[in-house]
């Protein structure tokens, strides 16, 4: 096992403490709520705080961006196999995906990874899901999930945006 | 716009009392601890709290099983654009994906959403990542970015467990 980093201690110790007064290992593996969230995995945002998420009520889906598309495995699994029926996409103001596109992260890549690096960005297609206006990127990851012949028609979908200024959230579509 | 649902109303509820005691608007977009956290959507983990990060500290990703292949963009984004410098890889106990396999999976998307259903699969390969060894599973994705050529092999990298059963997290790799 490699040696341990203060990153790694820090979690055990933490976990010590949230284990010790832990009540709620009886909770049922599919949602309470039944509702799913996919959100940015910026480290700025807690979402059972903000999005005011119980424990056990909604799965949480996070990646770079709060992307639908990458979101698009788990939330089939999240509605055909554990009973979900709605989902709240929620992007956010100053997010990284409105920073750079895809030719500079692509180009970092080559820069720090070499050609191998970069061959292996194929893996998803090359595309970091970079995006120039944050309510239109909203509005297409809805029209995205709408459009999926993967997520039923049944399936209430909205779009939202999370101020990591204020921390307020208000609705897009 | 479409109607609120009544899940759509808690967010806003909640949002609003959470932000009127927001005072973190200050917080840089690179996470302050440098490190990038991958966990499950499940709803019984809530990530900030049982793994001990603070707002700002950390990257989160979350997807159907805690997959690595899945968190492969964000991962390079956390890195290359925004100087993470550690993973920490947590599944858990109870988890979904142990619970079904791919011919399962599949079939529950013939049958609820037909031949479209299962055509768009090719998104992700038809493959839902699903596991049946936890363990085993954690050293894999564990393995499987050490040995990308998109992860720099100055990232520690280290794979737990967390018990949905006790809030305990451990260590496998």
């Amino acid at each position: 096992m490699a040696s341990q980093t203060p990153i790694q201690s820090q979690l055990e110790s933490s976990n010590e403490k949230y284990a010790s007064t832990f009540t709620k290992g009886h909770l049922a593996l599919p949602p309470a709520k039944k509702y799913a969230v996919v959100t940015c995995m910026d480290a700025r945002i807690d979402p059972a705080a903000a999005y005011g998420i119980e424990l056990g009520d909604a799965h949480i889906i996070r990646n770079a961006g709060g992307n639908a598309q990458d979101a698009l495995r788990s939330l089939v699994i999240s509605e055909q196999l554990l009973g979900t029926e709605e989902i709240l996409l929620v992007k956010h103001t100053g997010c990284g995906m409105l920073t750079f596109d895809n030719a500079t992260a692509a180009g970092l890549v080559r820069q720090n990874l070499g050609d191998a690096g970069v061959k292996e960005l194929a893996r998803f297609a090359g595309d970091f899901q970079t995006f120039a206006d944050l309510e239109a990127a909203v509005r297409s990851d809805v029209e995205f999930l709408k459009g999926s012949p993967l997520i039923p028609e049944t399936v209430a979908i909205s779009g939202w945006i999370y101020a990591v200024e204020t921390g307020k959230v208000r609705k897009v579509v």
